[in-house]
């Protein structure tokens, strides 16, 4: 019998079903892309980082746009992880409906660092320095405040009496301790808040647990998603054959050659209709009518 | 040639310096220990962890007494590692003259450990939960929060949203870091106050250089100071012939037997004159006129 193996938390997290909804809505009540006479609505930046998804939302009238400037009215859409303060204040200065889909999550990092900055903390931002969630989580920070987004950072730290620390939501614990390690090091106080959401660390630690128990390992989402890179290279650690794919018709037949458990895994970002067709898909090439669908927990 | 290499930071630290120096200045102006009409000097606990030292004090009319109820009159030095905030009331409430020669760093432990229990932070306080110095810093937390003093505490940190961590003043880096570790495991908000005095870190670097650099190694100082016995740990760690003693007189010709270079450390509670009569004691051992004395720093 063959098997295949779906870890529970794949695909979208709280905060993406969230943003996915509010997008529908929003282009629901517009009556659609059909209807000529409707305001248009825009996404500032992709709403979320899965251009399948984003495809689906274009055709149902949500238009991503990469500025500002490209917003003359309707309504826009602000995506899951966030915009920086600088847009949100352009944005409020126009002629146009704001609708907020940022993560809640994100928002919590965002005011913990303003927090942090205004109570006269130095703020450490543990992420990639050019995700837009981290720059959005940056852009909080009052002016004048020093910022480090690098380890390296920490040596510029002399004279620095207190220091507060936040994550971008997808990082991984070990470099946020990395982080906290260095600080404590060379500044009397520190002050963190654990801004990785639960979703992420749940995720890779059942994927884990799933790319041990099979014998080659599917990771879905965009090849655009920091948190799926992230996923694909640890189940790596755990699974010699691990194929990172945004689409079931990626998968080639040859993949599964000599495999009778294949295990299943998603991107924050990635729909639940794409890892259906990746189901299908193995289904299908596989032609067994004894086919057992299991989920790890 | 012979040599002796002293670590430059061995011996009295800051705040054991000032404690001294509160109890001489107070055992003078009583008049000394020859007039019977002068007003009893006691400290509450020894005012150091240097029986020697404490002796000498002794001599000059300060009592070491165990309990405030063994105090009825007179004067009251609070010792250099603090006293619980019952202990304080009580002497507070009694007709004593009371004169703090606390630590301004076990002070500063104290304050952010209450600083942070008013808060609302749990406290976690990193040391051995028996020394008086770690009782103090304890006895600062507001009642009905939770406190921590071992890292098997945080399985019980279930429902607690943020922690403060403090340290003994002469804590070691790495038992700080793993309680931060512990604490970022469970809990979504950690503050940190690194209260590790800087004069515990640099004489154990310099500790550390000078066993590394000598054939043998003295560490000088109380069999009931934490912090020599661990300065004694950390030097054994670099040194095969690792002497722990309290005075000079302790040291036998055996000791530096085939010895061409001999190092020196103290603890934060041995005086100079501990220091200088080793020396002497070596001096004599060897018999020889050409002995280089210098300094590691």
């Amino acid at each position: 019998m063959k098997r295949i193996l779906i870890a529970r938390s794949a695909g979208f997290c709280f905060g993406v079903k969230r943003a996915i909804s509010i997008a529908n809505e929003t282009a629901g009540k517009a009556g659609g892309g059909a209807d000529p006479n409707r305001l248009p609505i825009h996404s500032l930046g992709p709403l979320i980082h899965n251009p399948q998804a984003v495809e689906e939302l274009e055709k149902k009238g949500v238009h991503v746009v990469e500025s500002v400037d490209d917003i003359p009215c309707g309504k826009v859409i602000v995506r899951s992880h966030g915009i920086t303060r600088r847009d949100a204040e352009a944005l409020a200065g126009r002629e146009v409906q704001i609708i907020d889909a940022t993560c809640p999550f994100v928002k919590k990092a965002q005011e913990y660092a303003r927090l942090l900055s205004r109570e006269g903390y130095a703020v450490a931002v543990v992420g990639d320095a050019n995700h837009p969630e981290v720059k959005s989580i940056i852009s909080y920070i009052e002016k004048g405040v020093p910022v480090f987004t690098s380890l390296a950072d920490f040596r510029e730290a002399a004279g620095i009496r207190k220091a507060g620390i936040v994550a971008q939501t997808t990082q991984s614990f070990e470099n946020l301790m990395a982080f906290v390690s260095a600080a404590m090091k060379r500044i009397p106080e520190v002050r963190v808040y654990n801004t990785i959401c639960n979703a992420t660390v749940l995720r890779q630690k059942e994927s884990t647990a799933v790319a041990r128990q099979t014998d080659a390992m599917i990771v879905l989402g965009g090849y655009n998603s920091a948190n799926t890179r992230r996923l694909a290279e640890i189940c790596r650690e755990h699974n010699g054959r691990v194929h990172h794919i945004e689409t079931a018709r990626e998968l080639s037949p040859e993949t599964l050659a000599g495999v009778s458990c294949v295990g299943v895994t998603a991107g924050a970002s990635t729909p639940a209709w794409i890892i259906d067709e990746l189901v299908e898909r193995i289904r299908s090439i596989w032609r067994e009518e004894n086919i057992q669908v299991s989920y790890y927990q």
